[in-house]
């Protein structure tokens, strides 16, 4: 049962998964149906984004309103951290208009961490430096189980740049505490073969990775990452690792690719490869409203229920 | 009867232009009166401007909230279309997130168009490129309305810019529909003389343009444009195309005066004309409003009746 | 009884002052219980900050959405203040999209009211140049409230950068009013003697000012400003001005300590201090939101009474 705040995938243990995608299944169908609720009534739900993200922010934005609560966005640009605020003043700050969840994406691996510690109200960590993204792993967890009968020995394949992937990470604790085979695949420069001792498979060959998968997963590129000199450029990452229908072939008859966005085409995947039958990444847009639903209504229940303890 | 999406008045019927500027009428007496209403509960309006606008994203904004309706808005400056997400992806991210209607604009023409095609959720065009503005269009036919017992026959002089501005273009289509006179006023080196295939006539000489009409209406000078070296310079526009109160005794003794808005007092109308009792400039603000909620409410009325189909 | 526009306490009697203390008292009621409320349900708030400040805005959106109202924000970075146009059609424009209350921070003093003599809607001053920044003022004397007995008498000491603090003006035309005694206190450079014509004492030693008072209120001191070859610089003014734990000690026993934030830690405040028990900041921030709440409130219900006035 998640209690005060969400800040990772790594601390939950399969209970906690297996309620947050219950309660995201109810969720979605408030958004599939006349997406009114008053669920959230009298709720705030505050974002102060540290890193730019639109994308995440909108999501849970839609997620806060669609639930019928209060909602405010704090621009980092403008806000008084420029002003030479601590991090901890600035969200007590917020804290202090009667924020009952804040969510936070941060450059510095911890600092949604170091925010729970200090406050009161529940803390949501929207993408934590290279630690952690789990509202990104509870809808991938969500669109797998909503396509596959279950988790329990299911083989996932995550290609491209792990180690600088929070997202990589935060899914690789999810499967594997859901008793999925998790692979992940990449090359070496991007993928230290010490990943393994935490339980997972590495692959230097992603056609070797892929074989008889039933999730392939890749990962946006940085671009920006790949300066001059370094090896993988553009063009080799596209050749060695890039997800194709060839490629897709290798896998199983009735895999499902997924991606996070926003996706390079013809980078990470062939624009063939996502638009095809196989590809589920438009429905991890729509999962990811409904799983920020159910983490705001389940963290506003238990607020509700310790109201004197925080 | 407007269908999926609003890209442009060329393409609109002359029964399409009334039956918006009736609901139009309709929607204008909730904004005068309580501002509450619940017909678009539950319907999620987002607007995505790829060109910056605070005036009409407030607009389009207002509009969804007085009607009720879930509001988003994406900055593009901090969205994934900086990271080289394809057009597409990006909106139909916005959509899977249970967008009913999106609102866009974007400097290149035909935009909206490409969108429309790819999405299921609704489009309105908010301007693109120096295609077509189509809301301004109908906020100045809502105006002229209000003020002119009828469009047959009625004399308008649109002046300025006229090339580089996609008002002036849906202004155009919409008056011809309704049976109005058009003219064109303007330099030779912002208004070719091919205007006149479109059935309007072009004036180069205000004074002669503006005699005898009925609606005067300025374009915004985009300042930018007027380079050193290019006819005309700032000084030369006011002095031979600025709208002045002596240039409006020309026109009918009972002509309004319009404009886009912003305005740049003293260049493309004397301060002293705006603030006149024949400006009707304001009351095109609170019209925005009024045909923005008649276009949000009829898009989602065909939702309803057409779930199915999109 | 305030009647349009709040723009400065400097012109509000003693019995204004109650009133909205009064009023934000039972807003915090609702604040601190199920923060649901209609009291301004149909009403229209938009905050328009042309100098950057999330706190304040955030601030103010919070309390429009708390009663209900609908609530809109322009970024004038983006805006067509921008493209040249002037103030008063800039807030206009805003005003006719039925906005009933306008919030406006700017940095040339006087701003707010320029808009409020050619607006129909309500103006707020959210901080003008060096004048004032009345809604701060309100927090912190419902602060005092409620720490202390009465105003009468009561000695409050403001220390730091006040020549260029509206805060210290609005704060000390305030507790004035209200019969406290207030001292000043800083180094000459930004305290000049003259203020003492107001009905202030003027400090130069720290430890004087502090000696015996109820309350102590620092101000944000702005690094930018303190260049180097000015007197005192950051160092010094740590040495000789800043409020320790030590110099509380200088104040009554049961005197709280404020500060209008952001703060800047261990400069005009030591972090010892700022997190001891008689700190009372963050509060000042929840009262923040009270009062915004009672000012929306109260005007909205002037402008009821007077629709036809205005």
């Amino acid at each position: 049962m998640i209690k005060k705040d969400v800040l990772g995938i790594r601390d939950m243990s399969k209970e906690d998964l297996i309620e947050i995608l219950d309660t995201a299944k109810e969720m979605k169908k408030i958004i599939e149906g006349e997406k009114i609720s008053d669920i959230l009534k009298g709720k705030t739900i505050i974002t102060i984004f540290f890193e730019p993200s639109t994308r995440t922010r909108l999501s849970f934005e839609m997620a806060a309103k669609y639930l019928g609560a209060h909602f405010g966005n704090i621009e980092t640009k403008t806000s008084s951290v420029v002003k030479g605020e601590s991090l901890i003043d600035t969200v007590r700050t917020v804290e202090r208009m009667k924020a009952d969840v804040i969510i936070t994406r941060h450059n510095m691996s911890g600092a949604p961490h170091l925010m729970a510690k200090y406050l009161n109200a529940s803390i949501i960590n929207a993408g934590d430096g290279l630690n952690e993204h789990p509202t990104q792993a509870l809808l991938d967890l969500m669109t797998i189980g909503e396509k596959k009968e279950s988790f329990k020995g299911l083989k996932v394949v995550i290609i491209g740049d792990i180690v600088h992937s929070r997202v990589a990470r935060s899914n690789m604790w999810g499967l594997l505490k859901l008793g999925a085979e998790v692979r992940l695949a990449g090359p070496a420069t991007l993928l230290p073969k010490t990943f393994e001792k935490l339980g997972v498979k590495v692959y230097y060959d992603i056609n070797k990775a892929i074989n008889g998968v039933d999730v392939v997963m890749g990962l946006r590129i940085q671009l920006e990452r790949q300066k001059s000199g370094l090896f993988p450029s553009k063009d080799e990452f596209v050749r060695y690792f890039g997800i194709t229908s060839e490629r897709m072939r290798l896998a199983k008859k009735d895999a499902i690719l997924m991606h996070p966005g926003p996706i390079n085409r013809n980078v990470e995947i062939s624009s063939e490869a996502a638009n095809s039958g196989y590809s589920v990444i438009e429905e991890q847009v729509t999962n990811g409203v409904a799983v920020r639903m159910a983490l705001l209504k389940l963290l506003c229940e238990r607020r509700k229920n310790n109201e004197n303890n925080y």
